[in-house]
This record gives C-alpha cells, structure tokens and sequence, in this order.
C-alpha cells in the first residue's frame, strides 16, 4: 500500500462533524466500494458504479436482451430515447416531457443541436461562443462556421473562465443567429446566470444552447421556466451513467415545429420498419434519433435518476454547495500558504459541485496523488478540479485530498 | 406454456444428425441460456450474449469503472476506439491495423463516412445507390445530397435486393464520387460481388463505402485485398454486441492523408487534452472519433471477437453456409406447398446467413410465432427473415422455426 495521508486530528474531527450531521450521508453505501481508492475527487469527470447499476446489467442480459431478445425492442427499448429522455428532463432540467431525447454523444448531438438551431434563424450569420469553453463544444462550431460560412464572436472571460451577461449583451445583435455557452464552466466551476443570459439572446432575436455537462445533476435547473431553447449534456458525471454513455438533448416544444437535424436515421423516421418510403420525420423531439439507441449504455444512469428523483435536486445541492464551501475552507487552511489559488467564485451561489485549485506544480502533484489513491483532475495548464458528487463524496474525502496535495507542496 | 412445437421425426432425426456432426456445435452453450425460447432465429438483428461478455459487463462495473475510475481512461480506454477497432478488422474484415474505428451508431458513422468519402472526390456530383438498401442509408443519402447539391443516381435491383456489377457499370462514370452498397442485402440476404463492384467504382475514378451490416462476423471479408476504400458496420447482429452497440468504420490507410469528416470532437483531436488549441485531428483513424468513446458498450462485443478469433472465419462461414443450405431445403419440402417462396439465393456462394421467406400472410404468422417462443423477424411486405447465427443457432432450430411456420399456415 502506498504511503497513507495524515490528517490533522481537528480537521478529521471536522470532516466527521459533517458527515454525521450530512443527511445524504447513507447514499454514499450505494456505491460500488472501490479498494484503495482514498478519496475520489473526480466524479465531476466519470461519476462512480452504483450497485444497482451492477445488477441492472447482469439483468439487461438475462433477460430483456437474453431472453426476450428482439422482442424487447417492441416491449421497451424503441421508447427509450424518449422515455428516458423524459426522466433526464423531469429530475434533473425542468423541462415538461416530450422535449428531452437520450442519443450518441455529448459531441455528436452538440452538432446536430448547433445545426438545427441554426436552421430555427435562417439569414442570420454569427455565433456567440466562450473562449474558455470545452474543447469539444469549439471544435464543432468551427467545423459548422467553416461549412455554413458563418463568423463566430468569441467571448474572452474575465474572471476564471466565467462569462457574463454584459458580455453577452456587447457581441449579440440582430446578426447573432445563436449564443452557446455552458452552465458551469468546465475549469473554474462558475455557474453562468442562465436566465439573464437566455433574456439577452431573446432580445437580439437570437436562440439559446446551454452545454449543461458540468451542471446536470448537480444543480437545480429549469430549463422550461428560463425560455431556453435547446440544451445538451453528458450522463457519465453526475448521472453515473458510466464510461462514454450516451448525451441527452433538449429542445423546447415551441421549437419542434421547425425543427430540423442533418443525421437523418431511420430511429427518427415518422415509421422506422415502413423500410420503403423516403424520409419523413418523427414528430416531436423523436426526430433528434439517428441510428439505433445504446440501450446497454442507457442502463446504469437509470438506477441514478431514481436516486436522484428520491433525495430531490434541492438537496442534491445543498449538500454539493456544503462540499465546496468545506473545499473552500481547507484550501484556505492548508493551502494558501503554499501559493495555491482557488480559481472557483467563492459565492456558493455562483458555483457549481467542483472547485478549482490553481499552482505551477500541480501537474507533478497529480500523478503523485494518483499513486496514492488521492484522485482529482489535472487540466492545463496548472489546475487541480476537486469535484465533488452530492451522493457520493464524502467531507472526509475532501479532508484527506486536500491534505495530501498540502503534502505533496510542502 | 404456448403451444408446442411437434417436428415430423425424420425432419427432427436430420436435425439431430446435421447438429450431432458440427464441429462448432459446442460453442452454442457459451450463450445466455433464453428459457421459453424455442428457436432463434433473429441473431442478424440482435445476436444473443455470451455467458462470457454478462461476466465482463460486471468486471468493468467493479474494477476498471469502479476502481479504477477516472485512471482507466489513461490505462487502457483512450485508446479503445482503435485498439477494439483493429481486433474488429483483423479476425472479421481482412483488414491490417490501423484501419479500424468503433465508434457511434452504424447511422452517424454512415454519415461521417459519406462526408469523408465526398471529400476524397471534390468537384464529383453524384453518389450511386441503390434503392432497396437499408432505410437509414438512403435517409442518410438523402439528406447529404440536399445539402452538398449532390444527384443521387438509383439502382433499382432486379432480383430479389441484390445488386450486380453490370447495374453498378451501367450508372457509374466521370461524374461518380461515391458508389454506396450493402455487402449482403438486408432483405433478400444476396452477398454482392465485392472486389468486382469495387473495381468498377475504381476505375470511374469514384470511391466505394461498403455497409457491412448484414456480413461482418458471417461471411469472410477481405477488405484490403479487395482494395475497399471505406466501409462501415453493425456490431449487435453477428457480433453480438448488445442493443445499441456501437459500429465500426473502416478506410483504407491510403486515403489517411486526405481524411476529413464532419464532425469535430475532442477525442478525434491531435491532443485531446491540451484544451487550449485550436482543432487539429489526430493523424489516421482516429480522426474519425468525435465524442467520449462508448466503453460500457464495447464491452459485449469482445467476447465475441475473441470467439470468432478462435473458431477462425473459414470455419463460422461453412457452418453458416451449411445452415441456409438446410434452411433452403427444409422450406422446399415444408412451406413450398403454401406458395412461400425462398427470396434468397439458391447458390450458397452469392448469400450471406439469413434466409428471406416470402408470403402474403408472414406478417400475422410473425405475431403468433413469437407467442411460441419461434423468432424470426418480419420485413414488409412480406417477408420472414430466417437468421442464422453460426455459432448460436442449430439445425433443430431451423427444423422447430420452419415447422412452426407450416403449422401457422396450415
């Protein structure tokens, strides 16, 4: 076993205090245990198995895939992308069903969104993006503005990789045909203020798509009260919906109408086994479906739905906003001295569930935490993310990953 | 229990001996035990699990997502897509590494493929189909053609779904970007001449995308040899992948250089995590890679590769080819007499491992097979697809599934 980490006997007797007092706390036995694992401070990149998910497996395979086998597509899964599209929706977006789709993904259903968003406002030529935005989420709009000649405003965030709403407000006009943004920076873990923003973008005539990846699950969100138009996020953080499980997408009923996607499949044709006519949409949200739905890789992030369905999303987030205000905390305590810096707004109402920590060594840092069972995320070029899942952290694990990156410093 | 399947005893005593004599009879008993089914003959829309992919399903859970969590992305699944791609060309598509991807549904692969294709023949117009392929094929056709201002040139088969090479001659020309066919029609189950198809595309100047859908893991492929420039597949029909399993995509190494596709994602990049750059891809297949690779799903299809690996693809096409041939003879002498007719090829070496059956009344005859625990799968407007898994399915289930057909005509 690798070298333990060393709490100070107040903290541990702090972080005890906190996990007696925390409500949420008997979640965390639902989990599948993890040996040697000290604290995970990364379910903001891959949330953890839950043993429900486990037996719902073994149970896919015995029985609706092992026994009814084709059968179970007419029984259950040509539904699914709707059906589970509408849990996604119901527990953890605010949005009505029939709006909310479960497909391919995060990357591939950003694209068919960007596309039919544009297709909502013909004629107009920009798009409104975040410098500081995830990758992903840059590249496919370039690779669009490129095919569709369109120029893209880039905004540069001020502050730790937050945008705000005067920033939108100054590069959006009568030629923005769409501002895409995300909830919750994937770097400093600011929480953008979704409605105003959303208003800003009406104003200009233009629509709304929110990347929610780094939000779902995680914070309260209500996507049908704040007008927005169209959505996308991941399931495989905060869902624990397992390694490279498919995306979720949303887009408000007012829109469908219109709606359009340029991956026309026969899962989103009108009749997927009329098998001789040309193509003619599904109605509905149903036409966003391509190609066969994942129903495998739709299975773990089910049992989580539910969990989250039982404990409620304002409970989710008070635990979350507890999490990093003890993140906050520590770091303050045991790593300041060390010229760390916390990059995340330190208004718990201005942040999401992880906190970014910032130092040039932080590199090295991590790979050695690694080893030690202590597991964050590294993102260039000097940030340790400390994410933090309602259910399943710990303030335990807060205290000991914290400690052991005071050690690694020190 | 439904009512019973009775065989005639010389029917039954063919079976037995045709099963008693197969060498890869013992490999049926690595399946998923399917209580209540009498006979299965849809493994070329879903094949059936292996007892060996539920034991991995639940390793993942426990230890690579479980315990190791976020480190297993490092360790072994960043480079899945081409690492799982490669053993997908080697035991099933004649294909040296390199060459491979899995990624997405068979639908957004397609369509990333066709872009990719398109873009290898700038200035061409027109794409060459054909117009009973799979409904998603052409939807997918459809689409990109409005949008780049393509002409979709038609072949309409003559017999029975299958397309020949003198069909293919006679529309093709300078014009031809893209000949798009299957290599085994989904309907009537015709294999298409490959390398002679190929050679025609070719010497238009054109490039040809094969779907494999209906061949991988059923008949021998030689992809290189043939000089295929891209193809793209199924991977929950005989490879037994799951519902909703991802697809694979293949393009020759030659045409690496000139590679584009559409959709731009971060795992498709030169670096994925250096976060801050402007998009560049990644040299060679793994350009075509977009989002979050689909782990948990990747994982049923495994277990199949290493047991087709091991039985070797000379051996799975003799018993597949053995099987349609009983299935052919069985239909002569039980169904011919209610004017069914075999939608298939007689010749064992122009068809794949489903065999189409063709009557007016198949589609109530489906419904009530199924309620026996016999099932095939219906194709309007008349068809019952007869599937043939070489390694799951016996001659006594094609004695018991014909059977039951004559008693529900009868």
């Amino acid at each position: 076993m690798s070298e333990p980490v060393r709490l100070d006997p107040r903290l541990e007797a702090r972080a005890a205090a906190l996990d007696g007092e925390d409500p949420l706390a008997s979640y965390r036995s639902a989990f599948v245990d993890a040996p040697g694992v000290r604290a995970y401070l990364d379910g903001n990149s891959l949330g953890r198995p839950l043993l429900a998910s486990r037996a719902a497996l073994t149970d896919l395979v015995d029985h609706a895939w092992g026994t009814r086998l084709i059968r179970a597509w007419d029984e259950q899964w040509m539904e699914s992308p709707t059906e589970l599209g509408d849990t996604v929706g119901r527990v953890t977006l605010g949005a009505a069903a029939g709006q909310t789709v479960v497909a391919d993904s995060t990357t591939v259903l950003l694209y068919k969104l960007t596309h039919a968003a544009l297709d909502l406002r013909p004629g107009r030529t920009e798009v409104v993006l975040d410098r500081d935005n995830f990758p992903t989420d840059r590249f496919v709009l370039e690779g669009i503005a490129a095919t569709r000649g369109l120029t893209l405003r880039w905004i540069s965030p001020e502050h730790d990789g937050g945008v705000s709403a005067e920033q939108v407000a100054a590069v959006t006009g009568e030629q923005t045909a769409l501002v895409l943004l995300s909830a919750i920076a994937y770097k400093s873990g600011e929480l953008a203020d979704v409605p105003a923003i959303t208003r800003i973008a009406h104003r200009a005539g233009a629509v709304v798509l929110w990347d929610l990846c780094h939000a779902v699950g995680a914070v309260e969100l209500s996507l049908d009260a704040d007008q927005v138009d169209l959505a996308v996020g991941c399931t495989y953080k905060y869902l624990n919906g397992g390694p490279g499980a498919p995306a979720f997408g949303y887009v408000a009923a007012r829109h469908h109408d219109a709606l359009s996607q340029p991956i026309q499949g026969w899962m989103g044709a009108a009749d997927p086994f009329a098998m001789d006519d040309a193509y003619a949409p599904a109605s509905g949200i149903r036409r966003l479906v391509s190609g066969t739905p994942p129903v495998l890789a739709m299975v773990p992030m089910r049992a989580m739905l539910d969990l989250l369905d039982t404990v409620g999303m304002p409970a989710v987030r008070a635990k979350s906003r507890a999490l990093t205000a003890f993140t906050v905390e520590v770091a303050d305590e045991l790593l300041a001295s060390y010229d760390v810096r916390v990059a995340t707004p330190r208004d718990p109402e201005r942040r999401g569930s992880h906190v970014m920590l910032e130092h040039p060594d932080f590199r090295r840092v991590t790979a050695a935490l690694w080893e030690r069972g202590v597991i964050p995320d590294f993102r260039p070029p000097r940030g340790i993310r400390i994410g933090l899942s309602p259910l399943s952290t710990s303030f335990a694990e807060v205290a000991v990953g914290l400690t052991a990156i005071a050690d690694e410093l020190g």
